[in-house]
């Protein structure tokens, strides 16, 4: 109330940076635990900060992890857009599609484990807004890359929707199984060679099966 | 003790039968409520057994889990060993393997994420164990049926790593992302047509891929 401008607008910096400081630790301490299983007090500990403030800013540990997700996978949905909107050809597309997505997990490792773990927790609304904001946009992004290729002669007829579960659980599964990685193969990080590995082998999969034409690929 | 062999066998019967009903329990909870995350309580309440019978049979929820994923996964093992002893050539074993997973997926669509849950929860050693019985020797089955096929001619060179990351993770997610299924299609359950469709969509997205001259295939 008494506040000058400039200290309420320092005040409101301080508030957000200490949601950006919760949302910080939750996402590193799912990375680190490989789970999206993380208390409050967990959180509170990684931050520095108190366990209150989560309700303070998030309401609810739902809205916390919704929060996050929009934090992580919000942008990236604008540059999926664009990448639908623009002139390239449907092969470009869908290599920079992969490669986007591949880095999004290699990023957010526990992404699809958040979403699944929201649309089991919580009511069928909430479900249904999940899929709405995050995997709706995805299909249909796919579906129009596939029609575009189609449309252009260089795409085979495929399935959208048995093509966006296979995409997105191929690119998905190496930063998901991080287990298997250590113990069956004895890799203990992904770094960006192996980033870049991984999203080289899923895109010469897919190219080469989705393309009418396929030794135009290199 | 005052058991004649009669009643001894009898009791060891039905002794059988609650263990096996308790792991019936917990998989159908599992693929009704779509995640692992299942209590004691709901597990007595499905199965109508005494829940203290759980800690008689398995001595944890741990060793319920183990047993569970055993019986779902451990006999798939044999079956792959034999397909893989075979006489067949490696574009037809693949193609089996892979309708092989898909049919274990949608029988038990919870497996990997039982996997994932026993490797966070667990001690390094059980997690090490997991991968050893169940990741490595699909990795393995993988890797000899790629090497069969680039010794044939049939199949290009991949890495057997990064193949089994994106085979696993494409037979996987329909399965595992039922909350998409529902909310971003419409789609309820996975009948039989459905599981027959990806498994041909994984198929043919595979086998385009890996054969040097996919223009072999139908």
């Amino acid at each position: 109330m008494g506040m000058t401008m400039k200290a309420k607008a320092s005040a409101e910096r301080v508030e957000a940076n200490s949601a950006d400081l919760l949302l910080d630790a939750t996402s590193a301490l799912m990375i680190e635990r490989n789970t999206v299983d993380v208390t409050f007090v967990e959180i509170a500990q990684k931050s520095g900060l108190n366990a209150a403030l989560i309700r303070y800013h998030f309401g609810s540990k739902l809205g916390m992890f919704m929060a996050l997700l929009e934090r992580d996978a919000g942008p990236t949905f604008d540059d999926l857009e664009r990448l639908v909107q623009s002139d390239m050809d449907a092969a470009q597309k869908l290599r920079h599609h992969v490669h986007g997505i591949i880095k999004v997990y290699f990023r957010y490792p526990y992404m699809n484990r958040l979403v699944a773990a929201l649309a089991v927790e919580t009511d069928s609304e909430t479900a249904r807004f999940i899929s709405e904001r995050f995997s709706r946009p995805l299909a249909n992004a796919q579906k129009a890359i596939l029609e575009q290729g189609e449309a252009e002669g260089l795409f085979r007829k495929l399935d959208p929707m048995l093509f966006y579960f296979s995409l997105v659980g191929a690119c998905d599964h190496l930063f998901n199984a991080r287990h298997s990685l250590k113990y069956a193969f004895g890799i203990e990080d992904i770094d960006d060679d192996l980033r870049r590995a991984y999203a080289a082998h899923v895109t010469g999969i897919l190219m080469r099966s989705v393309l009418v034409q396929p030794e135009i690929e290199a």
